[in-house]
């Protein structure tokens, strides 16, 4: 992918690791969050050279033609809109990263929304001008950036209305090092990898590990 | 896994095509329904051999040291409390293989129970001093019972309270030639897999078969 603006809303350890990466393939990225000036963000932008900004929502999303929603599930729809504001996300590609974890029992988390609806979903209604694509909620942050960390080749998986919008996200992910990117189909296909989450949790526990992903295997040719 | 006496309930694609897979292998196998003679229960023990038999579902699990439970997720725990009218479940290995499927609002289905409970769990309740694990939920009948249909080694996930009816029920698995056995933990982490089967429909409807698997992939290694 030649060198694009890209904004990363959310400054914790998933909007970093994006947003390096991003960095270090040559892309020009602006780290969103709620204020103009942001600690943590401004501590990402000295270490990341010239190509890294920062801003509040709404700006950092004027700036790029792809924004990145890395922020918790519960602030998803929220960041959202304020991203929105003044048409900053009009046509843009919306990538939503969010999984709507529900710690209000403790561990182990539930969802929020779940089976008939999505935080995809909800995203894109927060965004309506947004073409909102799913994506890589499925992984933990380190892997997101470096599938090869987990061993043979493993799924990630796209959800999204608008093709091009999907195309953009599938060379973006190419860019990452994934190979194995299943485009389930539209925007509420989301449904099914977010639900995904709790086996996710499980397999984490059960293994110790969250380097840790899946593979999708198809019949077996027999004679 | 030595002849054992298992008892198979439900008389649909699922339970028939677990009863035949078990009988091919030996065991003796009692096909339950609702009532002593059932027509579709008839048909498969005419077509099985001197193992196979019918009955209704606590004869089926009275005359069985395994149980499995293969009737639609909606009747799965009116069945399991079927079967243990007069104690005939106690003790036994309950092996639960339904989904909470919710039809009620049309295709793609959503699950009726789910996040901070699960259909094992309400199985284990409706038959409390039966020993529930749950397992093969996750892939659909001909690959329950031969997941070489599947290219390459892919898993299926084991949850329960019980150590030894968990050993037991891994010795079925690998009777029918499962070899990446999870085993997830308490009945509880029964959550996971269950919630996974949203992101199964939707890996059915992208790819176009049943014939669908994923495997579990940890770390690589690296230098």
């Amino acid at each position: 992918m030649k060198q694009t603006n890209i904004a990363v809303l959310g400054t914790g350890m998933v909007g970093k690791a994006l947003a390096t990466a991003l960095v270090e393939r040559g892309h020009r990225v602006t780290l969103g969050s709620r204020k103009a000036q942001h600690e943590g963000a401004a501590a990402w932008v000295a270490e990341n050279g010239e190509n890294a900004g920062q801003a509040d929502f709404a700006t950092a999303a004027a700036a790029s033609q792809i924004v990145l929603l890395a922020v918790k599930g519960e602030h998803a729809e929220a960041v959202a809109a304020a991203a929105a504001d003044g048409g900053a996300l009009d046509g843009k590609v919306l990538v939503d990263i969010t999984n709507p974890l529900d710690f209000s029992q403790g561990m182990p988390p539930s969802l929020f929304v779940f089976g008939r609806d999505s935080l995809a979903e909800r995203v894109q209604r927060a965004a309506p001008k947004a073409r909102v694509v799913k994506t890589l909620n499925t992984v933990n942050a380190s892997v997101m950036v470096d599938p090869g960390r987990i061993e043979g080749q493993t799924a990630v998986f796209v959800s999204g209305d608008d093709a091009d919008a999907k195309a953009t996200v599938r060379a973006l992910l190419e860019g990452f090092g994934w190979q194995q990117i299943i485009d389930l189909g539209d925007l509420s296909t989301a449904r099914g990898p977010e639900a995904y989450l709790l086996l996710w949790l499980r397999l984490w526990q059960a293994t110790g590990s969250a380097d840790i992903n899946i593979a999708l295997h198809g019949a077996a040719k027999r004679d």
